[in-house]
């Protein structure tokens, strides 16, 4: 493995093969190739971009440095969400248990806080005792037995993408698209699923505010899908403004049950039910859009919604009460004054 | 110091300011910047370039990571040169002595061989004893004494720029023209020069082959020499064949001897006199190119320029039988056969 040579090509406009990029991959994860090769690459690919073929080929090589889940032996189809991240974005503590309780699996990977948006794992953490670090293992008993499980990226999945993620953290290339990508494909890969449901934000809050790039990551990322038979429909929503009327990692996961028992903000549940519409969709368990929409409504009155959130509450270890009394959430002080 | 944040202000094409190259090169030098980040700040550097301020601030920054000679006290100008590198360019060793013959000081500080071409250090090394590991305590007296020192590029000298050499070639980042002019000059500065001749090779055989690279080059360090107050001279001259007859280090060394002794080959002198003439041209010791060839002829007939070169050789531990006996050079058998 000459790594020089391949960042050198890469950095004159030529491509890497599926071989080098699996090479290269299994080599960063394994310590063997050094971060300062791979941040002059993660460059070179900032300045030269990627052809489709190559991005397919690092998505796969990253995947493949780690374990995946093997959900086949499933008998429902299995369907996730991405966001790329907005303010205010509580959307996947409401959908996950929504859409699971309308008969399609939800195995999903979730992430940390990023820049100044916040992240599903630090919500769903703020209920008392909830645990998102299940092995695969334990992930796969609890899609069997309820249908849906809300993980973060272990030590076992994707760790090459966990590694380059970080280094791109700290070498001012995290947005270049094709990375974006490739990373995010990485992980739902590893996740076993028939169909992919993207929400990429955009507007002044969103990660990616320039609409041209969230429409670019967005045809990236269905063109990655087909090319690895996980279909992808991608969504453009609005994150000039807060998405409901919480933002704080616990009072986010309030906002979230109240939207389970039937109370959520309006625009909340529009961009709710329309990711959640497509994922049923996909899944085949429902016809149309609007077939879909009036299943999801049906499942949050009858209380199936709420019911399906408490069973996943309890599996991965969360104290359930906070689902009748949100006092249980930590509260913040309503006021917090600093004195000198 | 932010690193990520100048790498991406260079990577989106801004400039870094004075202060910022001097924090982050001193950092850098001191293990507080790591390589990951200065090797993708390498690589934006490869795509955006570096305006004319900021060649000199890198230079300058690099410089002040160590020590530099200082000369100031020595009655006659100091002199240099520096090659881009050719196949057979043993120039130095003849220069270095005829010039600082001829009434001006060399302190002279090469390289290794780098990639197809030779360095000057170990072609000197191929003299049994010669070292050229000097202190610069150690140079500057020598310089004192007898008006030249062959030295290589200590840890005293540049740090910074001695790892970021090593970093970009690990990294497909070293032909940035750039940073090879930062990293050339960032080294000629801690000399403590009057004035720098520069030979840029251009030709199949050169580092830089094509001939707008070349001029490039030569241009950057015109500037950087003049905003420094150091004036440079650039010739380009022809590396599409090997200069002089001789390849290998010892059979180079040998090569030069003989050209001190009056009997060198014309393309190899022709080279060496008119980087000469510019020499004792910009040191004022000659009014005129032709006075300055006539006086290195007049050095080379009368033995002197072969005497001082044994001043050197004495001075730096390398046995002066050498200069009389060539065939105590290390010999290489005439064929080498390995079987398996």
């Amino acid at each position: 493995m000459e790594a020089r040579a391949l960042i050198e090509r890469k950095r004159n406009g030529g491509r890497l093969t599926a071989a080098e990029w699996r090479g290269l991959m299994a080599a960063y994860a394994a310590g063997d190739v050094p971060d300062y090769q791979m941040a002059a690459l993660a460059m070179a690919i900032w300045f030269s971009g990627l052809e489709r073929e190559e991005i397919g080929a690092l998505t796969e090589a990253m995947r493949a440095s780690g374990a995946s889940l093997d959900l086949d032996h499933l008998p429902v189809p299995r369907l996730d969400k991405h966001s790329t991240g907005g303010v205010g974005d509580k959307v996947s503590l409401i959908l996950a248990p929504l859409v699971s309780a309308c008969g399609v699996a939800v195995p999903m990977m979730s992430g940390r806080g990023l820049g100044h948006t916040g992240g599903t794992l630090d919500k769903l953490e703020a209920i008392p005792g909830f645990r998102t670090d299940l092995s695969l293992a334990q992930a796969t008993r609890q899609l069997e037995a309820i249908g849906c499980a809300l993980i973060g990226q272990t030590a076992e999945i994707a760790p090459a993408d966990r590694k380059l993620y970080a280094l791109r953290d700290a070498t001012a290339t995290v947005d270049s698209i094709p990375l974006i990508a490739a990373s995010i494909m990485s992980k739902k890969l590893a996740e076993g699923l028939t169909g992919l449901v993207l929400d990429v934000k955009r507007g002044s809050g969103a990660f990616l505010p320039a609409l041209d790039q969230g429409l670019a990551l967005a045809e990236t990322m269905i063109q990655l899908g087909a090319d690895h038979g996980v279909p992808v429909v991608a969504l453009l929503t609005a994150m000039d403004r807060p998405l409901g009327r919480a933002c704080g990692n616990a009072l986010e996961t309030e906002e979230s049950i109240m939207a389970l028992r039937g109370d959520g903000p309006p625009d909340l549940m529009a961009v709710t039910y329309a990711l959640g519409a497509e994922m049923l969709v996909m899944g085949g368990v429902a016809r149309s859009r609007d077939e879909a929409r009036r299943r999801m409504e049906v499942a949050l009155s009858s209380g199936e919604a709420l019911a399906q959130f408490r069973r996943i509450v309890e599996a991965q270890g969360g104290d359930p009460r906070v689902l009748d009394e949100p006092e249980r959430l930590p509260q913040a002080a309503e006021v917090e004054v600093y004195r000198a």
